[in-house]
């Protein structure tokens, strides 16, 4: 693992996430792969609890990515615990992978007392090396349950990430109040195809999981959907949102369109979009945090497409690195997307300055202005397509030497 | 523009290309962007010589793009004259630009004695700068025009490309020998979509403009369009066949699947893969050429898409760069293709040795010698899907710090 200073992107502080009723954690040194750091991230739920989950649509998903599915089905959504690890993906490991994630659910569900397919999993690290699942489940006797010990689990689950990512947030349903607190951890491999590397939600709102599994769609879809790093996709991407219960007021909820849910989808998306921001944020190598909002398109997913090839386009996004607003890749980028555009209609911004008009550079467009903008931290590029009235807002960073750093050396 | 180093991955020189009859070929330094160097390439066909192209799929396309589309269409392609100037990729340049093109394909046209729409054009470099056409336009009257300038015509269409491309092959058509010599030009934004950077290949066979539009589509199907350097599409991807007949002693062709043209056929599909790989030999920052052949694949498109997946993926190509054989995350990209790909019978070469077998490392993988194909220049990978009879190859190189140097500074 390379040594790696922290993200300039990163935020001032971890923010002082709230507990959650009904939840407890812990985090543990395994020593499997990493010294001197915690690797290991225990939650427990009280009973009652139900989960909603998203996952890779890699076509070679990880042991505990086929684990989750499974016990989600065999439990309709019923959970008492998590059991995260960072340093080896038990990804691409055969019937030895597969039987790691069962000893390792099995131990865990015996030490709190649950059925199996209640426990869910998650691995993150290297592909392709077979993951011991001895050392986990020596940790799991001795293990300290807190109902905050929210930066110690969100670091324990990093691996090149140069900070740790958790977000919380209170809303009221019914009148009620709930609390939901989340973490996450990713830095490349990052663009995720209905999930991210790893994100868990909780909250001790009163659910079903049919109403879970929709609010969590919709809110990936503006969330962790609109995330590149480096445009691969992980092995191992999960998304979880547990609801407990606990200590929840507000009336029996049945449908994710209530209106009594307003709040609480507001609160939840906000939460997603900030755990996804700062995935990007934390991104291999990053300086500098893009933002591209497409409009005109033919369509919303048209739109998404447009604004992954403008964020996925590494001319784009070493232009942006070096700080040289040179717009000509962005008009590249939006041929090369395959999708409606119209070349004498499209605008683009770079900031707050107008580039282009009637296919041709504007005739007011100022080079400083839009260089002084490029130099910055936080880089907003903006681009009408001119044909509809589709639109999307995809997040990524720019790609620098630190990238290449990173992973021409770890072996991630 | 940055300086950069000769590519590691050179020919060792340019080749002795053969002069085409039919063909006069002329070099000018116009200084427009550049000093001392050529960066303008002209070219005289002889009257009865016919041409096809294929021109970048970008929905941007460029201004001398444009021209060659309807140039072709109005003389029904025949053919006088060729254009290139190096330094202004005349893109994105609204009405400016087209009447840039109109002007230089007059003039020329005037100067060579012929119609304007036998005139093609080519134009490589920044996007979105206006072109002046006048200094192309000043350098008409004073060129010396020569049948073997090869070397100095593929250096004048030069942006970052570090090393001139040529290939030259001759072949017998009904027992009749012909010629074919071709230069190429492109380092970055090189993932061609129909055709690439700049290319024309030249050969003095008398075949009509449908014989010689197949057998141009053929060919780019098994080389340009097996090539990424980025996965960046340019706005100017240009590739012509022109025709010239003269001194062809063979019979009348008229179809592409002429039994006569099967020596024509493979000299060309294999000067055009010899002019494709020296593209991406030359990849911007490239260490490393890389070869990548799937197959077992639903469909042989299928096993292109997951070759690309493999060839484009950051993670794939830095690991390459810094000669780790990360296996893993080469079952990452085929997992994130989207393509039909069993898992468990998923099979991954480097080089000669097998590295999976049943959804895990095979037990006899030896990493020391994997290591040692990734530390050489060459690189190659092979991988079977277990799924059909689909096959695929596709040539990249490595992503270097080089890379981010050349595109984080140089506009182009």
């Amino acid at each position: 693992m390379v040594k790696t200073r922290p993200s300039p992107l990163r935020p001032a502080r971890f923010p002082d996430c709230l507990p959650v009723p009904g939840v407890a954690l812990a985090v543990a040194a395994t020593g499997a792969r990493y010294r001197g750091r915690d690797d290991l991230f225990c939650a427990r739920f009280v009973e009652g609890s139900v989960a909603a989950g998203l996952f890779t649509r890699s076509r070679m998903p990880a042991a505990p990515v086929e684990w989750c599915r499974a016990a989600l089905r065999r439990s309709g959504g019923a959970v008492r615990g998590l059991v995260v690890n960072a340093g080896n993906a038990n990804a691409f490991t055969g019937r030895a992978g597969t039987a790691a994630t069962a000893r390792i659910a099995a131990c865990f569900a015996t030490a709190i007392g649950a059925p199996r397919e209640a426990v869910l999993l998650a691995s993150t690290g290297v592909i392709g090396e077979p993951l011991d699942p001895d050392p986990l489940v020596a940790a799991f006797a001795a293990l300290d349950y807190r109902g905050d010990a929210w930066k110690a689990a969100a670091r324990a689950i990093g691996t090149t990430d140069t900070f740790p990512k958790g977000a919380t947030a209170t809303a009221a349903i019914d009148g009620h109040p709930v609390v939901l607190t989340g973490i996450a951890k990713g830095s490349g491999m990052i663009q995720p195809d209905m999930a991210t590397m790893l994100a868990f939600v909780f909250t001790n709102a009163r659910l079903p999981v049919p109403v879970l599994d929709a609010l969590l769609r919709r809110g990936a879809e503006r969330s962790f959907h609109c995330i590149t790093v480096d445009g691969d996709t992980s092995t191992s991407d999960t998304l979880l949102l547990v609801a407990t219960g606990e200590g929840a007021r507000h009336g029996a909820i049945t449908d994710a369109d209530d209106p009594r849910l307003a709040g609480f989808r507001a609160a939840l998306e906000a939460l997603l979009v900030d755990l996804a921001q700062q995935i990007v944020r934390d991104g291999e190598g990053a300086g500098k945090f893009v933002s591209i909002t497409v409009s005109g398109a033919e369509s919303d997913a048209a739109a998404k497409r447009i604004a992954f090839a403008i964020a996925n386009s590494p001319l784009v996004k070493t232009a942006i690195a070096g700080g040289d607003p040179n717009w000509g890749r962005i008009v590249m980028a939006v041929g090369k997307s395959g999708e409606r555009a119209d070349r004498d209609r499209l605008a683009i911004w770079l900031g707050d300055q107008r580039v282009t008009a009637d296919g041709a550079r504007h005739p007011a467009y100022s080079e400083a202005a839009a260089a002084a903008h490029f130099q910055g931290r936080e880089i907003r590029i903006r681009v009408d397509v001119g044909i509809a009235g589709g639109t999307a807002t995809v997040w990524t960073c720019d790609l620098t030497h630190g990238y290449i750093s990173i992973n021409a050396d770890y072996r991630s």
